[in-house]
């Protein structure tokens, strides 16, 4: 796949010619720039795309359940695998029997949980960085970002992916959980780096540039930048979850747009995992599933004009419009 | 702890000399030899002892969450861990925090669900006669122990002790999951000789001595060795659950014997790890737990004069005898 240089290259020399913008200036040109992108790629103009993907697949059975639900529901669109977590095994089987599937691989350095956690895919003796006393992954990305050596980092996803690969999995694309690889420009090298190589797009949004003023320098010409990001994040009540996340899809502006959701049922399972951890808990990823899988949400949807897309369809017609 | 030679040296002598006898005729006179050790433990020479032992703990969380509320309904009186397993932290959290639980360890070589699976503690290049192509341990117990490099076997169960003791398990004892250590002499002769390092009592029982004729030649002065095993098998239907383990108690001969169960609820989580496995599956584990919790459990112990014993209680007064 060498697609052509495109969104990347113009929200870099947008960027460089509004360094002296404020961050609310920042984030309402990139807008402008990806719009002219969409006809590149085959798009109108004025589309509105959105990539609705679910987080964390792999981790916990409820979560495989509820995101298996979500995406044969029709309403989620991809979803990203998480290879050292317990419950690879059934979510590689469902790759395998899907291969429509647009699965990429969610990148893992950090193991959140208080009492269910895991460890690297290398041997704990070849990426000593990367794991705590306890021989599991560091809880927190910022913990983790703080003592990883990004050469252990670049093994360890390397062999993520291999191992990605040795279960049948052929991943449509990149991120990484809890944003660990996006913590510093070492980092951010690293996963574009393997990426690149592997030639799979990542996930980035251009509203992460002002906080991240070294970004547009590290994108190549096949890197593609997304317009936005809609995550929920705590301070959201429960009972305000659907007018979040409707409020956004009305906000929509046209480009691509990622909605990443974590989808699981509030069951035992869950509720043990996350039992002292109400952010992105039991609870919280039930709301998520209920809206993601919702009549209202498809109306939503339609009523704005919004075209779901994967990153399977984004890398195709970015290497049909590279020939 | 240096306890006196007792059972091991009376079963060893009496198979030695009774040799000539059949399989069945061997069976029953094993009893005998142990009643008399009852004495030199301190217990009455008619004592029924029982450890009602709860296998599997760390597996998943429903048999976690399951497993604890046996121990703490008094019925079940002790328990193994399995150090590979997803869920080790939750209950490695538990041993730190009940130090008084009898717990021991699950010596793990094999990984028996199809979508829900680990391997080795130690990395997978150093123990490559212990895992699969997919890089898990091997199913089943015939075929692990067929492919196993018992230095290799070794080495895992060494490394698997050493990694409770790192997360603050103090193992009471040791048993094997699935019997893989038992499925012949060389790994018979591993796990005695890590076991007797470590100066850790093993389950072992005279029932075995025929389908293991090398058994009684390997045992040390310092073993242990259970007049029977009670485990309830393939083929018992659901409706006659509560009559085998009470016909199994009714039937309890003076000696030292033990239950072993898999306790879990019948919950998303468990029917999840074994969709495609009934036995010591997802309602099998409801089961026995709904067995060895009940009333009429604790009933019939009491109506049969069966005394709950513990792995430490035995090591205890073993290490009392010898002095």
């Amino acid at each position: 796949m060498k697609p052509k240089a495109f969104i990347a290259v113009l929200a870099y020399l947008l960027l460089a010619t509004t360094a002296a913008l404020s961050q609310t200036q920042t984030s309402r040109v990139v807008p402008q720039a990806s719009t002219k992108t969409l006809e590149s790629l085959g798009y109108p103009a004025d589309a509105k795309l959105l990539i609705v993907h679910a987080d964390d697949l792999g981790m916990a059975h409820s979560i495989n359940r509820a995101s298996i639900k979500g995406m044969e529901s029709g309403l989620v669109s991809s979803a990203s695998i998480m290879i050292p977590c317990p419950w690879l095994p059934e979510i590689a089987a469902y790759a395998r029997s899907h291969p429509a599937a647009d699965l990429g691989l969610h990148l893992t350095l950090t193991s959140e949980w208080s009492l269910y956690r895991w460890g690297p895919v290398l041997p704990k003796e070849r990426v000593p960085s990367l794991v705590d006393s306890s021989g599991y992954f560091y809880p927190t990305e910022t913990e983790a970002a703080a003592r990883i050596n990004p050469k252990e980092a670049e093994a360890e996803i390397r062999a993520q992916i291999a191992r990605a690969r040795a279960l049948g999995i052929q991943p449509t694309h990149l991120d990484s959980h809890m944003g660990t690889l996006y913590q510093n420009q070492a980092l951010f090298e690293t996963l574009f780096r393997v990426a690149r190589e592997h030639q799979l797009l990542v996930r980035v949004s251009m509203e992460w540039f002002p906080s991240a003023p070294f970004l547009p320098s590290l994108l190549g010409p096949n890197d593609v930048v997304m317009n936005s990001v809609i995550s929920i994040e705590p301070g959201v009540p429960a009972v305000g979850w659907s007018r979040f996340y409707s409020d956004a899809v009305k906000n929509l502006q046209p480009g691509i747009t990622e909605m990443i959701v974590h989808l699981a049922y509030d069951d035992e399972e869950m509720r043990g995992v996350a039992f002292d951890h109400p952010d992105w808990g039991s609870a919280w990823r039930q709301r998520d599933f209920e809206f993601v899988t919702s009549e209202g949400f498809r109306k939503l949807l339609q009523e704005n004009n919004v075209k779901l897309v994967t990153w399977r369809e984004i890398s195709k017609r970015l290497l049909e419009a590279a020939r």
